[in-house]
């Protein structure tokens, strides 16, 4: 019961051990189907963006020198040589000491290189327009290619892909795009107490949580889960539902048994499968000490915590990032996907060389940075889970942090 | 090209008339496919979780009491009753003075009310554990029904779930919950101007961004996007569009064209639908200004400015809070999904009255709240949106901030 665990390793420690596994491999995919993906390409433009110099506003487009020093007191006059829409083209170059209507969006005449915005001008009579406003030469101009040049990198390897960007790419015709796989997640549950959800539990008995938690955890990091079903602690049928679970996936977590037994049990398993070496035992963290990793071939099985509330911290600090790092994401270890800075409502004690990871309540505070209220019930409880809007990270080389301090908080 | 806007009104009032409409229909759904959706029923919990008082930790349940005040120096001795395996009940009650072997997880005995952590005792022979903390009653110990009372509201109606929300269902044994539906929103792109991604684009022709990057950010808000391809400019053919794409759907966005002739046809089209009422045609708030709200029948039509960023901005800040809002999130419109507070690297000039959303790239800084830094390239750009890490929202009382000001970025 009090056996300690070998190749205990710090966080950053594990994270490296984790970065080591490759990413996954490059596929096609099409606009949609790639939104929230990764970049495996650099993305090149084949063409000027926009095309050509366009408004940003609706107004008159001009040589800037033409109405150089209007003002309201003393305006320009300028002849309207055309009212563009919005998809049409001048003909020719703009006559010098004339302008032309323009929509937003719409394409600069030859010779223009300003906009007055419609509010700066009025129509004196047919065909004058009195210019209020001097404008510098650039002004209210998306210039061509100012949005990506023509044989530039638009957007580089290892791009999210944010709605902005996908956008990006339906403006440079850009149908489809190479971007990593997502990683396929089989998710095995263990121990001889835990049963269905759909079960009546017994005393001594719980119900599986983890399968459901970490597959939900698994597809916020962008992989798509497969729930293996529960596995006695028995070493042999261990070892059969790891090799069907790594038949079929690109990464493997076991939520363990929590008993001594039922861990001995995972890494007797797991080293019984060809070509396994463990590669950590334990991770300098609170909670989720006993997580285990083992490379199986090229691929990677994570031994989590069987308490719940463990296991998902410790997918939150470790597994999730794995899942963005084997999908390209390069800084999946140095960056959460979303954090806030907050400052401590009270004084939070920590042990020196663990990373302490405290649930914590977001106080929203109007022009101030919110307010972390540690969660102080017991770790295993789901309910300080629920409760909480953040964790708060607290570093190995810290020994505490006091009421005031601004820390660090992963948003759940 | 200077008609004024009809109805204007201001982004709280944009968000009102939003709320006005209903949220969706409840439906039934497994636990993975209620993830990320929000409870349209009170979730009681229907026994006590935990069902019996558990451990928190590996040790020595005991009655509090009979290792009062012992420390280091002067320990308690007590006898072991047993050594109790996970799922282990102890037959009868814990006799006085005596201690029980327990495993993270496991079921107290009865009569014991704490545990100590084995690091704090040590096995004296076969039978007898040296207890050298005074454990307080209570400690380290789940008690019954501390994570959910039955008969109890576990989780309330308009509760997120997330995954520990999910894990929460799944130890409760609820293998179905109701929740709302997703919405199905239905993107209509419309402009002479515009041509799909995969056309050449002659001169003064763009390709139809608003389609992409529209249905990522609705299917980022819960949605499930229906893209209804590109319309032209023509108040028959939008109206039978609008048609086809209100009859399979519970919203309809429509990205104008930017010209006003364009726009004249979308609320032409919108009016002629039976049924139909137009609610708001312009908001306070930039970019974004040419939004159009109607509702026909029960549903929104939404018109979205053409210019790609302005859409994306607006329904950043109206579209994906209208989409929670009608899946159940009671605070989409006070809440956005993401946000940080930072400080603002220089002065930023606003107009009262008009809500301002400034592209920001956010500097992370160790121990201290992110530097925001304007984006201040044209805001027709997409690479303002692409560098852009927020938008840093100016609330319309005011005329601008200063550079240290702190202020709310709703992260991208």
């Amino acid at each position: 019961m009090d056996k300690e665990f070998f190749k205990t390793v710090s966080l950053a420690a594990f994270g490296e051990l984790l970065r080591g596994f490759a990413p996954l491999a490059a596929q096609s995919a099409g606009l949609l189907e790639a939104h929230g993906r990764y970049l495996s390409e650099d993305v090149v433009a084949g063409e000027d963006l926009p095309p050509v110099s366009r408004s940003c506003m609706d107004g008159y487009a001009l040589r800037a020198r033409d109405a150089f020093g209007a003002s309201e007191g003393n305006p320009a006059y300028l002849e309207c040589a055309a009212s563009l829409a919005v998809d049409g083209i001048f003909s020719g170059e703009l006559p010098q000491g004339q302008c032309a209507g323009i929509l937003t969006g719409g394409s600069l005449p030859a010779g223009a290189d300003a906009v007055v915005m419609i509010e700066h001008t009025a129509r004196m009579g047919e065909a004058t327009i009195e210019i209020r406003r001097s404008p510098a030469p650039g002004e209210n101009v998306m210039r061509a290619g100012e949005d990506a040049a023509r044989g530039q990198v638009a957007l580089p390897a290892a791009t999210r892909l944010r709605p902005q960007e996908i956008g990006l790419l339906a403006a440079l015709g850009r149908e489809r795009v190479m971007v990593r796989a997502r990683p396929r997640v089989a998710i095995v549950s263990t121990g001889d107490e835990v049963v269905p959800v759909a079960a009546q539990a017994r005393p001594g008995q719980v119900r599986d949580v983890n399968s459901y938690a970490l597959a939900c955890q698994a597809r916020e990091a962008g992989g798509e889960p497969k729930l293996c079903g529960l596995v006695p602690d028995d070493a042999a049928a261990l070892r059969a539902a790891l090799e069907e679970a790594l038949a079929a996936s690109d990464a493997v977590l076991i939520s363990g048994g929590s008993s001594v037994g039922a861990r001995d049990y995972t890494v007797a398993a797991v080293e019984a499968l060809p070509g396994a070496a463990v590669l950590a035992h334990g991770v300098a963290m609170r909670p989720g000490k006993p997580v285990l990793l083992a490379r199986v071939g090229e691929k990677a099985v994570i031994g989590l915590p069987g308490q719940v509330t463990s296991a998902q911290v410790v997918m939150i600090a470790l597994g999730m990032p794995f899942l963005r790092h084997l999908q390209g994401d390069a800084a999946a270890f140095e960056r959460q996907s979303a954090t806030v800075v907050a400052e401590l409502a009270r004084n939070l004690p920590s042990a020196r060389g663990r990373e302490d990871f405290i649930r914590v309540r977001l106080e929203r505070r109007l022009g101030m940075v919110p307010l972390a209220h540690p969660l102080l019930g017991k770790s295993g409880l789901l309910s300080t889970m629920i409760a909480a809007g953040g964790l708060a990270r607290i570093e190995a080389q810290r020994e505490g942090l006091e009421a005031g301090a601004l820390v660090e908080v992963i948003v759940l």
